[in-house]
Order: structure tokens, then sequence, then C-alpha cells
């Protein structure tokens, strides 16, 4: 199964590590292909080796090859947004972690869309439990995957 | 010509002042549908007065029915990243407008996008100017919305 892991970067690198230790999780189901989004070593700044359309054009092509797309959307990123847009238009399932903050409130556009799995986790255990049901529906869906 | 206007409300409202300028500025182009994301009686919590799901049905009805989507981008989105994407996938023409700041830099998914029109600007007058070269640019591809 190729797994694209979307996580905000320019938006903020305050959940870095979070990323990182559900990527890790993610890597026993099946290929992440954006494991660079859980280094520490990445900032706000982004990648410096490539311009952004290569990393525009490289993103949409892993995207597209992907079986399924893991969001953690706690802290608001445009191109995690974005990506959850092209996602569902290329009928590829979505799940969508987030922490509740206070003063935070995630957008009415993923909370309100059924198109996406959106769920609530407090802990690690929690997000690989999310993660292990998502996977479970996929295959009650027909997918086979792994 | 439908105007979809986009600018974050649950990322955050420090932008709210600029965006119900830029919708003013809209206004005398054409009809902005979304003219609420300006009221600077919205805070991050939202629209309390509808549901996730009646918010994100109105505003895909919204986005469809659109000739052309401006959003203000310089406050990192979901929604309007999640907008984004669909827009794309509608071809619906976008403009994304957004000010430099120390310490930000524009998603990549965006910056890097030639789907999509990214224009910086500095103050007002330069977004107005933006505005209308983006419409300009409208009419020589044969748009007719006026």
């Amino acid at each position: 199964m190729k797994i694209y892991f979307a996580g905000a970067i320019r938006g903020g690198r305050d959940d870095a590590k979070q990323y990182k230790e559900i990527i890790a999780y993610l890597g026993n189901i099946g290929q992440v292909l954006t494991e660079h989004i859980g280094s520490t070593d990445l900032t706000w700044k982004g990648e410096i080796s490539k311009n952004d359309n290569e990393i525009y054009k490289r993103d949409m092509k892993w995207l597209k090859s992907a079986n399924v797309m893991v969001a953690e959307v706690t802290v608001p990123s445009l191109g995690v947004g974005y990506e959850l847009g092209i996602a569902e238009k290329l009928n590829i399932p979505v799940l969508c972690l987030y922490r509740s903050e206070k003063g935070k409130k995630l957008s009415a556009m993923v909370k309100g869309n059924n198109h996406i799995s959106c769920q609530e986790y407090h802990n690690l255990t929690e997000a690989h439990l999310c993660i292990d049901a998502f996977i479970k529906s996929l295959d009650y869906l027909g997918g086979s995957y792994q």
C-alpha cells in the first residue's frame, strides 16, 4: 500500500515530532511516500534543494500514485488543505487526524465533509487505533492494498 | 460575475480587516458570494448558526456556481487550501493574493502551481491592481462575465 502522509511544513513545524511518530507507524502498514515531512531537520522554510514547482510536481505525482492519504491537520496548512481537495477529486480515501486544542477549531471544509474520515485523537495510541480502523474500513470497501 | 472570496476563519482572524477591504473592492466588479468572511464579528470559532456539514454544503454550492475565486492566503488555512484544490478541479480561475511576512513562506502547493495565479502585494492599492490584472486576463481567455 502506498501512503501519502500530509502535515504542515511552511504553515509551521510545531507538530514535526508528532508527524514523525505517525509516519513510523504508517511505515509498518505500507510505503510512506512523504517520509521527509516527519524530519525534524525540515523547517518552516521547506525543502531548499528544490524549487516550488519541482516540489509541487513531485508531490502531485506521489499523491496520484497513492492508495490512501493520511493527514495530521491540527496545525492549519494551506498545502495540506489543497492536497485534501485534490485527493478527494482523485477518489483517494483520506483520513484526517487532529487534536483539539484551546482556541483552535478544525475547518468546516474538513469536519463537515462526508468524503473525509475525520478522527480526533489525544495520544499516539489513539492515533494508531484510528489508523487501524481506517485501514480496516478500506478492506470492507473491497480494497486489496496489502 | 460571481466571485468566491476565500480567507482564513478557524485558521485565525488576524487578517479579517484585510479581507473586508478586498471584498469591498471585489464588490465593485461582481457579486461576492462569501461576503461574511470579511465580517469583523466573525471569530476563529466560525459561524455558530450552522453546523459544519451545513457550512460545507453551502460553501461547495457557492464555489461550484462561481466564475472566479479570489483567495487571501497570508494566514495559513486548511479550508482555503481545500477550496483551492476543488476550484482547480472545477476549472474555476483562481487568484491568490499574499503578503510576505518574516518567518512565513507560502506553500509550494500554491506558489509552485501553474494552475493558480499567485500575486504578492504590499498594500491595498497593489491588491487592487492585482485583481484588475487578473480580471483582465480572464477577458483575454475569452471569458464574458460582466
